[in-house]
């Protein structure tokens, strides 16, 4: 049986390829979640993508999950470095989380060295692109969760 | 006449009961809300719940409370530690708070200890499970507010 | 059976009501003892009163208390942001201890807002005035300890 | 051509005027908005007000303020403090920002001291009341974009 | 009447143009402050300019102010945030300063993120080159000191 | 009439004389209480000394002083560093005291640099030996209280 | 042509499989990198494994893995959290990095979640046991690198 | 000539084997006394023991042991982290102390890392249980003093 | 021989008694300077004063000092918090330095709790207004420098 | 049977008694060695040295030791200090480890007050010379590991 | 063409000789400038010499030096550890600066650590005492500036 | 006689010139050593070079420079700014070190900034390229050691 994953995008990754291109590349928001969709596809898994902007959507998103999906990749861009209300959602569904970034974190602004949110995920995929999702999604295909 | 007070929620309290039963115990959010609008009933209270995911829907409903209600219990969830903008919204209504959590933050992670919002309320109980709510109630009946 | 609790009052507690009025409002600490009193034997708790200005004291009388009581109401006054040995002493005995603040101390001075013995307690109860001994005292006659 | 300019209200101001007059002054959210929109008039700016108390809300208006105005005068209320998403979102669109407060940050609470969306910003304006938007649409005015 | 301002720059302020380009952009002191008197002129204010290098001078000038000027438009260069001095100086006499910085501060290193004189100030103007004078003088024009 | 002044030495101070000589020079504490009531006598002051390594029992003396004397002078030795305690006991009564230690404390370790007691007296006097407490005397001789 | 990448693991990594079951799991340092071999050349890459406990041997290595290898996988154990030499060694070869730690590091003790090594490299992956090193493989086997 | 020591133990060391049993193991207050006194006796020391939960009372013994005892054996339990006075007071006394402690303190909670008391004694020796005061009497017995 | 003692005033300390009257009381600086001389000349001192609001006099009159003065009686205003260069003039003469503040800095902002200056002094006098240069002379008076 | 214990001594350990004599006393590496052997033998202790300047020596000693040894005693010297490598080894295996130091630690520089490695051990001995691996030692004999 | 440098040095540097001898041994400061000058003649090098005590005379040469001298040695005193002025003065300029220490400030208290003028320098040169100045100049004469 | 140095150079050294451009120039490291050893033959010094990556042969090496070398010039790369054990190396050997680094450590990222090595040594050159081993020798050359 097809495995079934969320990706979760949080604040700003709807502009991605629009603009900061010196840290995202050209891709773009469009093309990233095409590619992810037809990576998981390909090697069994059905990518569903939600991005939101808000804090208690992607909170919301994730109480949701929790029945649906075999596991969640999620991204919540600047959220990671303050939402705590976001980490106690993850803590707080029993299905696992996979946090990727897509720039390398621990090399850019101090205040993203931190991860609130990592603490409570499986683990944590930092500089690959939008490369790093398939990283996600490769382990969660290969792994018993 | 009757005191009206709302019990507010913040981000991930409508999942208690769910998991992190080490923390929060066998309890469930729906018995929870139920046990404090009978006990509020007891003591001559009508308590309304609101519970919210979203940092801004909460601002709003203490924005709104100030003409509605006599007082305001709120557990800010993960909030507390870092919602400046609940702080401000508290301290710009002129009915009175009280900051209730569940488990006592002062024994858990470091970042728990610290809250942003109780310097806005009249007081804070921490650490007495739904109990807590039950507290704060009998203090807003026997007080003239 | 009637329940029996210990008041533990720490330093200067015992100078409630004859300055710093704007802290503690007008009562004064005889009316508080005798106001806990009567309140506790209006839910059939045999309350017990004890205030000292010394640390060792007060670490003393919750080693005797350990037998005595079923349970403690603890306001260490500003030994609460010092005094590990009180910490230890409430961690070395059994019976459960609530921490009550008459003020806010969320709101007052920096030193004020980090408690060490609160972790050894059950919670935390702070900014109610001496209605905050009441509260300590009906959680405790409802709950089962 | 007339210039348009978007004025994004933060959290809690549009309380401003209800409460905490002594920051504040006795102006009202409502007599704001319209004094801006006039001197804006007068200067031959279009000013659009767009207030809210969720972030996700003012992210969203941030991506689509790109293609619609020339600049923004942005007040994000107390999520200037911790708000690292719309950070992200005030860099992630190409269009000039204007950081205002109306209170003198600098001068209140430690924690308003610093501003994490002043450094994605062309500049800070604190301290001015309500006519610190005006100096910030003067500025726009007479500046090459 | 005319009302008078002066307008006191602190230590490098008369190398502005020489050097450090990138941060101060082409113009240099000299035309900064022709500038600023025609524009104080042009709305009826009579702007005098004082530069020094030394803290003690600026300190003097202050002192002198306090009798003399209608207000003070001060950008006290880096002593900005060391100088407590200097906000002693701006405390000390009664008459309104507005602090101004030509470069966002809060966007360049660490230490410029935080001024000692602002919260002796009215308010802090930072981020919009020499213009940032002219916003500081047309606030002063327009408000009843 | 008289003024009566207590003088109030805490942990240690019994101790003076006998060691660390490179400190407190070659007094001893009985010569220093000797000298210091001399000296009170030839100012009309009459001097209590009230020595004691137990900060309870400083606490309960400093109660007891409200009624009694017109001022204290206080060395609380080290618990000048810790005791948020013994601060409380001066905030709490109405008479004014005078901290002052015997040797430079800001000269010292990195932990006898703050004083928690010191801003709830009327100031301190530190690194003159035993004279210190003569200029404290000298100062209450002097001044209406 | 088969790329080539080494495998570079720092101290105690040879210990994996032998103690702390409850951290790494059941595995041991000898099947580890023969899983990783094996799963490379079925992905075309060759991968040697170097091993040591000495900082200086995985200095000289890093040097000459410059002309050797097309990329390198480093789990520089417990150095990453201090060792700079590490960070400038890997600054200083052209040839890409990518940091793997087999546990969550960022949920273990607070000296873990910072790493000085991770800036130098392309990204990090952190949390996915053994697996960590494929994800690192397969990033590098579909990259330009 | 027998040597005299003073085995001195502060707060909640008469509480040892009561509670905390994951800290302490099973032992028990007396018995290890007991098997202290003995241990000494066996290597020609007589050990008088002196506990107390009051710090005064445990600097007033450090006074008198100045001239009593050729050595003492120090447990201040938790006034280990904060007790400045008795820093002093051991400091004051021209006899050798050695700090002893049961648990591994610095495998415990942060705060009971640091010794303030430490550096005034000759050395420390902790995580060796009741046998610590054993290592202590023994390096007292082979060491000229 | 009549001591000669210097009064060293810095930064600010002209402007007392025109403004901050709540820190400062109604006394004006003229008036401070003759009562210090006046007292000075009582017990056998002459008095010189010297204030400046420019760092570098300030030290300049310290070299002077050096060979003039058998004492100097420092107020460095708020270069007492920064100017490390005070402190290395102090240090770099012979005769001894008393600090002395008006106000009760322990007791006013953070950075005024820290003195940079007080070490190199023989010892700090602070909060008891302009009677604390009496103070300091009266020390001076009856000690052998 | 004999227990076997290894004496594993860090960087610099090998130079005792050459420099530095105010901290280590007139003894020498060698007659240190032969004394703790000759010690282990009288209480039936064989003891083996190993001395290294090397982090990653001493990490493959202890890997070692795991397997010949019943129980070692380390002074890592510096490394105590940032070695976390020597920490994860410690605890990587299953022999238990006793930290020895010298000199008093807690009485030296800021730095050498906390150790990363007394974590990982049984605990700590600091200030007693070389008569702190002879406590060891009998610590050993006295106790079934 | 011989280069003109200019010995730029700080506060209290003509103070050199006269006192803290253990710091800067027994040259004073005429001898010092008349070696350096002479050095600097033997490598064909010009040098001028100016000392200050005030910061705005050091910043108001540096603003003179930029077109007079090739380079500029500056011992800042103890104006490098919180100058920022000074720091700007130099960044604006565009001939090479020389940070030289007579004593080793790495050494010394915790404040003479960090330097916020090096930064703004080509480099930095502490504890060789007055030939430090003859490196400097021997590296000027040596470069192509 | 002619003196004889040791220039000791640490971890990645021997990578100069390969890479990082931009901080050391063209130079590389085979160019330097021979530099060094020439301009040490010409002032009659004879230089002998060790370069390693292991900190414990850095370590042996300084031991033996003891009664080997007159003076050791030392580049410890980046070991600078952890390795402890290298400053007590340095510490307990009785030769001269002089600290030197290629580029301005005060000028790069914040933990270069700090040097644990430097106070072990009489000083620091910091910033002049491989021209800093020269000035080093030179102060050597000319100074009694």
């Amino acid at each position: 049986m097809k495995k079934k994953v969320l990706l979760l995008l949080g604040p700003n990754l709807n502009l991605v390829g629009i603009r900061e291109k010196s840290v995202y590349g050209e891709v773009n928001a469009e093309t990233i979640e095409d590619n992810v969709k037809k990576y998981g596809e390909s090697i069994g898994i059905e990518v569903t993508v939600f991005q939101s902007n808000w804090e208690g959507a992607l909170i919301d998103e994730i109480h949701k999950a929790r029945t649906v999906y075999d596991a969640v990749i999620i991204n919540p861009g600047a959220l990671t470095h303050y939402s705590y209300a976001l980490h106690d959602a993850i803590k707080g569904v029993s299905i696992p989380f996979i946090e990727v970034h897509m720039s390398n974190i621990h090399q850019r602004e101090e205040f993203r060295h931190k991860s609130v949110t990592a603490p409570a995920c499986v683990g944590q995929i930092a500089g690959f692109g939008a490369k790093g999702y398939d990283l996600a999604l490769s382990y969660i295909a290969e792994t018993e969760l």
